[in-house]
């Protein structure tokens, strides 16, 4: 039986050879990439083949444009799962629930990980992050002390592909997470509720205790939840 | 205080146009998208700029195309988070070890989520990647019918995000979960651990229970764990 023969397109080639060099190390975070000019001589194809190739690159946030100096490989990768992510989302007609549904999944069981491994300077980022939501006064900074409280969480799990994976879909929340905020807050008690999860959180983290963070998170993800979904 | 003015490329302005009509529901899973040409002349902008939009937005699997007909956006997007993920893993030097953690967080709950949700046909599709499983002569066979189970157990979420998630997370694994099928069965006495394994975790999902679902999964996991961490 023949089987289909597939056509690749120049660019792809491209994006092939580009895959090849990363996976055999010769090209790495933060390395300059040869001129579009040299890559068209080195690589034997049109400088419209190239931009393609670079175009996508850029699209998943492997490689970076700076003006004037030409393109480089990314040193940071915490944004590129947020466009496919976004994607996805919005083609898929997915809902809140759903994001949230994912949210949990991963943050609950990050939270035990994170209880494993958080060292001194980590939970002393954490506290920082609750003091500053104490302290803050309007809504806007709160949201992003919280945010920041539970991004540091994800970092301390010391897994890049954890912490990847919740910015896409925390960015995806962003919107839902303001609102949601808004609607607990108006519940009389419930400011003190947030408060002392976020603190329960922090000393099963500090306390090393597994089990105790997933419940911690659980609760508090719960309760968002109850606000956050369609009624 | 000026702030730094970002430039933007042509090819990303074009993105944009895209992702507000994807937004608010211009452009739909499956629709023809305008010729390049038509794109040109709506558009105002050169072919070289839409072809490098249109190569973006195929390396996030969002459109496709096909010979002959044009381009579409994608049905399924099953695909989409695997090319993001593959790059990331590499440049960030990310081991086996956090792969497996990251799909045992997705997994252990997302079998939980599938116990609730799960419905007869989907049990009858588990049930026969189960006997696949068994009667399967050969790895490579047997390989395939073990990534069925899993990868319609998180079908049963019904998440679509889950799904994905889990897609990109696998298509990582690969290359280790043959290496671990086939150190795990140089154990006297593994390959009945494995089946057996599996079918509780099918026993679980057809009593809808959440608890025993995870738990399941968990030591599933647990298990490959051992086998396919560096040692």
């Amino acid at each position: 039986m023949f089987s289909p023969v597939k056509s690749t397109k120049v660019y792809e080639q491209v994006i092939e050879q580009f895959k090849t060099m990363i996976a055999d190390g010769t090209l790495k975070k933060g390395d300059r990439l040869p001129s579009e000019r040299e890559l068209v001589s080195q690589l034997g194809v049109s400088r419209a083949s190239i931009r393609e190739a670079l175009s996508a690159l850029q699209m998943i946030g492997f490689v970076e444009a700076r003006h004037g100096e030409g393109n480089f490989i990314r040193e940071n990768f915490e944004e590129s799962l947020i466009d496919p992510f976004l994607l996805i989302f919005m083609l898929n007609g997915s809902n809140k629930e759903q994001i949230l549904e994912l949210r949990r999944i991963i943050e609950v069981e990050t939270a035990a990980i994170a209880a494993e491994k958080i060292n001194n300077e980590e939970i002393e980022k954490l506290e920082e992050c609750l003091n500053g939501l104490l302290e803050a006064q309007d809504e806007v900074l709160k949201g992003k002390y919280d945010k920041e409280f539970h991004y540091n969480i994800a970092k301390a799990s010391k897994n890049i592909l954890i912490v990847n994976m919740l910015n896409a879909v925390s960015s995806l929340m962003d919107a839902f997470i303001t609102e949601a905020r808004g609607k607990i807050l108006m519940v009389e008690g419930n400011k003190d509720v947030l408060m002392n999860q976020h603190s329960a959180l922090l000393k099963a983290l500090k306390n090393h205790d597994p089990k105790a963070a997933s419940k911690a998170m659980r609760e508090h993800l719960d309760l968002i939840f109850e606000y956050i979904k369609d009624r």
